[in-house]
């Protein structure tokens, strides 16, 4: 089982850090990967990977031009967090049962959604009907995905943070 | 029991929206206030504030000059998430004790935290020690101090969500 994430309508200058952290946290947290659709941006793809590759895991970021046509044709169930969903706490329980042996594709748009994504994918959920932030509807999604084991997951990276109560402890191989 | 987010080092141009994120999730989640420090930004303050207006609840938006005479000052548990510092997980029901009666404050960085904050705080916590999203850690950080009862919040605002399985459902009052 692996979980994907399709992070809808990137603009290369007014979303630069958000789609950034998008990334970021689909990997600290257990993802496999991140496909941004909307503008290609080199910058982008590459800062994700750069993380990838200095703190290790395996973590595929890639840019779609069709995301409609990725999106009906992902092999798995798809989840689309939404502030319009149903409640996340309530639904999650059925979205493990339908993942059972499947793949996860997790939908989080930009500002603007088109209404068709709604129809496209198998739950629309939310993290609170409240606004807030797609990154950290991703966080919890996964957080609850995975019953908070995420945290505890250990990456071979160049870079590693040795936790400590004050300042900063990291060992960096050369 | 009041939890409040201090933000530090706004700067106007690059964080525009990362630093909404964090005031949206802070009040989204059951913090009651977010104080930004670095560049005074009034369409900042004012974004977090007009969510507030329509969409109700009790949350304070400030801006702060001198942010280390602030968290000084400030009168309560002062946790500063960061990558650096000990597991979350681990650390909360710590947290948990120290703030019974208490107010808590929450800071979080941006790109370059000034090392002393880390001998400021009473915790420095980490939501996994890999780079993610300030927006990420304290979404997590709430929902774990709260136990994910945050996501029944009741906000009695003048838009409000109908949660649905298809599409939006909003009712707002004029």
């Amino acid at each position: 089982m692996v979980i994907k994430v399709l992070r809808l309508g990137h603009r290369r200058v007014r979303d630069k850090r958000v789609s950034t952290h998008c990334g970021l946290v689909a990997r600290a947290f257990g993802a496999g990967g991140i496909v941004y659709s909307g503008e290609k941006d080199d910058k982008l793809i590459g800062s994700v990977e750069k993380v990838v590759s200095n703190w290790g895991g395996v973590f595929e970021v890639s840019h779609v031009k069709n995301w409609r046509k990725f999106l009906k044709e992902f092999d798995g169930v798809k989840v689309h967090l939404t502030m319009y969903g149903l409640g996340l706490k309530k639904e999650m329980s059925n979205v493990k049962k339908q993942a059972v042996g499947k793949d996860i594709l997790v939908v989080i748009g930009g500002e603007k959604v088109p209404g068709e994504v709604y129809h496209l994918v198998d739950f629309n959920l939310s993290v609170g009907s409240q606004p807030h932030s797609e990154i950290a509807a991703l966080a919890l999604f996964l957080d609850k995905f995975f019953d908070g084991k995420e945290l505890d997951l250990e990456f071979e990276g160049r870079i590693k943070v040795v936790p400590c109560k004050e300042g900063k402890k990291v060992i960096e191989k050369r």
